[in-house]
């Protein structure tokens, strides 16, 4: 844990007083989004000191161009980068003609934010001594809203407490903001038309070379007890726009100012109506009125709630970890729109250029599939769909042919983000998680028909790939996968990473299933792809001798499988004899020494574990764990989460719950020292499967929804709900037992501890 | 072969016609250098078409700060970058008020330069129209003289041929020059003084941050038909100092301004002389005066030819190739300054940050042991001794501890300039190659001292990287070095590559081994070393244990050691097999492919055989030749001469002649498609070894000179010369045999073919 001020509470996220050395890592931790937009809990009046200003609009981004030390052959020319949007939220606020700055007043008298979880909300407010001796209260509150997705609202009060005060607000627009991360300082926006009209402002903007157009828009209201204070002035320049209110306050006396404000783009409108439909959104607005909208965001909020919160009872920080992961989650993605995904940062930084990594597949999916309608995980597989083309051509680039695809390590819409030969071009397991995520979502919707419309095509294109990379060792009489980079990112470039060959082998049986069960139970979905990848029986024939003699190296003296070949040649010392000042060691240790060293850093030979759990007994789970666990140094967000789970299944739940504080607190403790930089978001779909899989035991098999429910000792009861193909079941653990609660009318059979239990809509069946 | 328009010429370089498209390679062709500063061929007169602009001087560089795509925890924070330093060889000509510009006149009549190595001078000379249709005839001859070596001297001579004309010359110093390869566009220089005097000019400017203080400086006379020309006016400003000379010429006459410049620099003055210095040398100039200067400088080429001319008869191209080679090493490096170390790119580039490679003793002190003076080849070692500090400190920056030394990639100053993980930190074999060059020192020289006074003590720094670099695996019972880079570096982060573990075993060996003979020989050397490097006999018994335990990897399936872990399990197929249209793979192939592939980049395992040819059969290395070469793809620079002398020691001389030729005219024919960045200064030492050590077969064998000469069919014979411990042997190679001529005055015995033969003192011996 590296920082400790956040207070816990069951739904709030809390900061109390005033530390300048903490806003960048607050703006972080109280970010907004609403799936469409979002925002860092930047200030809206001025501030002087050191802040990372952060709007985004999803699916808004630049293709920077590249920078490397080094060029090698087949890195991608540009990659998309998260955008900072131009700035809604800006209101310049002056006392007696004294900018209101925290960072420059005399004295922050108090100071506390609020990020409303249960309500979706953030409040913020501080007392504060001018500089001028005026002493100011100031009351913000601010909300995306869910109901009008290009809309955010903000309510910014200030009272003067000590004397007399001319104040004036001006809230504005900018867009002649910039990103942090930026390769070449070249210019993102391109502002074509700034205007106002009445309590109304439009700045027209596109962004370089991809040319989004949005309109980023205001509308502002002012009123001081009960009196509307009118616009003194209207200003615009070449990248701003702003109105201007000043009334002067009687001591005690208090101005609001309601602001709403948003985006309008071009992903949804016409491009030349982005103003009308700004109007349109700013009228819908007016109508419903900031305490109205604020109401429907509750409500949206209750509903989200509804489906996907975990209790917890007797751990008031593993709880408030859990909401806030499921919270932010729900603020990233909602699934509107399969264009968009799960950016490891979601709204809340610019870091790493492009959103999808296979995060998205390997953790984010099964969070989405049993706590959504069934659309948003489609709408996941969808998007990988969609950007098939682009993974063969990526393929191609890299010398493979005849329709083979290799989907990016990071993308925005389809082409690579990502350029670390290591990594770009070597870890390639990535393709075997987007597989595998068409299983899953069988496996756990029962829904078959992504599979012929779209998924076996993905299938083939994977296949054709593993068939591909692999090449026939003469010296092993076996095929085999050389140069590559498994989930562990501390080796690089080894080979026959035993992960990566077990995935191979595995996409390639199971595409040659589908295409067998295609062919009979859709033929004509069946000739129309057999038409489109002009697929032979003696292709497939090769791939199937691919699979059929794939190596996978294997210990007899340790009777484990390999992480690579050659990992038994290092210095097995585990993680517990390393002194702590060499931790952790990404930041301690220079490459060569990680990468010559057996130090994991998050699942590998276990991830295959976790994909694969019934192809492997409970023994070899446990000889494999004790194996390797001992050599991971769980460096990676992702990594305590399967480890939790897995530690769970072999009923270790000390060791489980350590794993699930870690993963669920990561960045309201800041473990990682890089909570500035914004959240790590996917990892948090992790730690609901550590709570929803590991605990609650939650596995699907043959059809049938399975709990094998188990509590740690911290835990009074826990409880959470799954929508197992459109049946909603609420699932409660306690120290004695565990029961089930189903919505709906029917009937259906679970089974619990490996036994059958029938639940009866309406009624808590214990178990 | 990329181009082919410089004619073929026994002692020049000879360039006809102007091209615009072919003036950057030019300016590379055509560098000149003498050791403490050089100039690529830029044009004196403006030039507004595609140039680079490169004046350089030896030792003056700049740390720039690094830029990666990602940074890797051990990457040198900042690294020297060779600088493009102020121009002192700008001459504006302007022809009745119209500048002299190749690339705007109406039109090149005729254009022509030519590099006479033998004497070291560069001409220019063309005739052009202007666009006010004043015909000019210009002639510029340049040389930078190697006996005042802070000097160079330009004679730039205008006619105008078909009317009469107002000529205008200005000379000029500028030090707002910048360089192509700058990180993040910092400020190289920063100017401190622009003065002039008379027909003398000064700029002071120091580099940033090294602080290196110089003084850019010049005399500027001009004259036509035989009276001067007085100034007309002087002019500076904040980086630049300008003269002028304005003459009317009738037609047909001629206007001649003789120039010199150069530098002084704190490196050899007070920094608060250089003024003085820089009169100082231009007083000694003047009093020699351009044409006594040019003729010191054909004497001073002359003593330089005299002892390392190559001369071939029956083939031009190969001829003027090794003359080319030649001039340039001894044009980059004279071994005057044991500060100073041989680029890669010498005087003609900036491509590279840092200057000094393992090239410089794996591939260069041969050939300055041979044609120097022993002192050169010392300077060469003792400035690694100087660095032993620094080598020390990059080996504890990776975690290596107890005065293990690794000396870094590439350095300028003793520090790391590279930051590849996959080269910085695994391509550690550098170190072996420092260790052999002190063995080779020895073998060549017989001069022992070197040893004891400071060549242990970087052999003890070695040792102990290479022992702490190792590690045992229980799994093989043999010590490993996992995660390294070979010569070959088509292959990343393999472990065992043979070559790395052999160097390493030999390192320890012959540490063992010297420790033993400085104890016997020179105790108090020996008791001052044990004293400072705190060597324990119990740390050197643990030595022993990993050189007398290291593992190397062996197929008895090819009965040849292996070129790394797994080597055989690649698809291998070899290089004749491939499409031309994949050639080079390094431009066509991404880097993954390039590494799981079995192509090899440059020797690796057959350079261990080269080191240590005489612990390995013929026959051997006839099995370990076949095996590899045919994988070898030869695209680096480095790799055709160890192959030329390896095929002509396996009696192949067609195929070593063809290694031949590709080494020799790399740069002239330009095979890597890059001349224009600059040349490849370090492989033209191989080009030597190539003849010497491959057509000669010049070995050192128990302290005898030993030749076993061949013949290419393309050649009626060859000759040169070496300097075996201070005595001068002229070797010359016919068709029917060989002849030795001894200078000095006392016989001698050498092998030829393994037949003693002496030779007498002024007398040719036959053999």
């Amino acid at each position: 844990m590296n920082q400790d001020y956040i207070q816990a509470n069951t739904w709030s996220i809390i900061e109390e007083g005033f530390d300048k050395d903490r806003v960048e890592s607050s703006e972080s931790l109280f970010s907004l989004g609403n799936g469409a937009m979002g925002q860092r809990a930047n200030f809206e009046e001025d501030y002087s000191g050191s802040t990372f200003q952060g709007s985004y609009i999803a699916g808004v981004y630049y293709p920077d161009k590249t920078r490397v030390g080094w060029w090698k052959n087949g890195y991608p020319e540009y990659f998309a980068k998260v955008l900072n949007a131009p700035n809604w939220i800006g209101i310049q606020v002056f006392v007696n003609s004294e900018a209101l700055d925290l960072n420059t007043c005399k004295k922050v008298i108090s100071f506390r934010r609020e990020l409303n979880m249960k309500e979706g909300w953030y409040k913020r407010s501080f007392q504060a001594i001018l500089s001028n001796e005026v002493e100011v209260a100031v009351t913000v509150t601010r909300f995306l809203s869910l109901d009008l997705d290009e809309v955010g609202a903000i309510k910014y009060e200030v009272v003067v407490l000590n004397d007399d005060a001319e104040v004036k607000m001006i809230p504005y627009l900018d867009s002649g903001i910039k990103n942090r991360d930026s390769n070449w300082d070249d210019k993102f926006w391109n502002t074509t038309d700034v205007s106002y009209e009445n309590n109304r402002a439009f700045i027209e903007a596109h962004t370089m070379k991809t040319n989004f157009a949005t309109c980023t828009f205001m509308q502002a209201e002012a009123a001081s007890e009960g009196a509307s204070i009118t616009i003194s002035k209207s200003e615009k320049s070449e990248t701003k726009a702003s109105l201007e209110f000043v009334h002067d306050l009687k001591k005690g006396e208090k101005m609001a100012l309601v602001k709403f404000g948003g985006y309008t783009t071009s992903r949804y409108h016409k491009a030349t109506d982005l103003v009308k439909a700004a109007n349109n959104a700013l009228d819908e607005a007016t109508k419903i009125g900031f305490e109205g909208l604020l109401e429907k965001q509750k409500q949206a909020w209750a509903d989200i709630w509804w489906m996907s919160d975990i209790s917890i009872n007797g751990d008031i920080k593993a709880q408030q970890g859990i909401r806030f992961n499921i919270f932010q989650l729900n603020q990233t993605y909602l699934g509107k729109d399969s264009r968009l995904n799960i950016g490891p940062k979601g709204f809340t930084g610019e870091k790493y250029g492009g959103s999808t990594y296979w995060d998205t597949e390997a953790y984010c999916l099964p969070f989405y599939m049993a706590t959504k309608d069934q659309t948003v995980a489609w709408n996941l597989l969808k998007y990988r769909y969609n950007h098939l083309e682009k993974a063969i051509e990526n393929a191609q680039k890299l010398g493979f042919k005849n329709g083979a695809a290799l989907y990016p390590m990071v993308t925005m819409n389809g082409e690579e983000c990502h350029n670390e030969w290591e990594i770009t071009f070597e870890e390639i397991h990535r393709n075997g998680a987007i597989a595998f995520a068409i299983f899953n979502y069988y496996r756990f919707t029962g829904d078959y028909s992504y599979i012929p419309e779209m998924g076996l095509e993905v299938l083939i294109g994977i296949a054709r790939f593993w068939h591909q990379r692999a090449n026939y060792s003469e010296n092993k009489e076996k095929y085999v996968i050389l140069g590559v980079t498994g989930p562990n990112e501390y080796e690089n470039n080894v080979n026959n990473n035993w992960y990566t060959n077990y995935l191979a082998k595995w996409c390639i049986d199971y595409t040659l299933e589908e295409l067998e069960k295609v062919k009979e139970g859709y033929p004509e979905d069946y000739d129309r792809i057999i038409g489109l990848t002009k697929l032979s029986a003696s292709e497939t024939e090769q791939w199937q001798e691919v699979a059929d003699n794939l190596y996978f190296p294997y210990s007899e003296k340790h009777t484990v499988y390999l992480q690579q070949d050659g990992f038994l040649d290092k210095e097995l010392i585990t993680v517990d004899k390393l002194p702590k000042t060499e931790r952790p060691i990404n930041q301690k240790w220079s490459w060569d020494r990680i990468l010559r060293s057996p130090y994991i850093k998050q699942a590998d030979v276990l991830q295959g574990f976790y994909f694969f759990e019934d192809h492997f007994s409970t023994e070899e789970l446990k000889r494999h764990f004790d194996f390797y666990e001992p050599f991971t140094v769980h460096e990676s967000s992702l990594s305590p989460c399967v480890h939790s789970i897995q530690a769970a299944k072999l009923g270790r739940m000390q060791q489980a719950y350590e794993f699930y504080l870690r993963t669920s607190r990561l960045d309201l403790d800041d473990y990682n020292k890089e909570v500035e930089e914004g959240l790590h978001i996917t990892s948090m779909a992790g730690t609901w499967m550590s709570i929803v899989e590991g605990f609650g035991g939650m596995r699907v098999i043959d059809d049938k929804l399975n709990f094998t429910p188990q509590i740690p000792e911290e835990w009074d009861s826990y409880s959470f709900k799954i929508n197992f193909r459109n049946r909603i079941i609420k699932v409660t653990v306690t120290k004695k037992g565990s029961n089930y609660e189903l919505a709906g009318n029917e009937e259906m059979s679970i089974r619990v501890n490996g036994e059958r239990v029938v639940l009866l809509p309406g009624k808590t069946v214990e178990a």
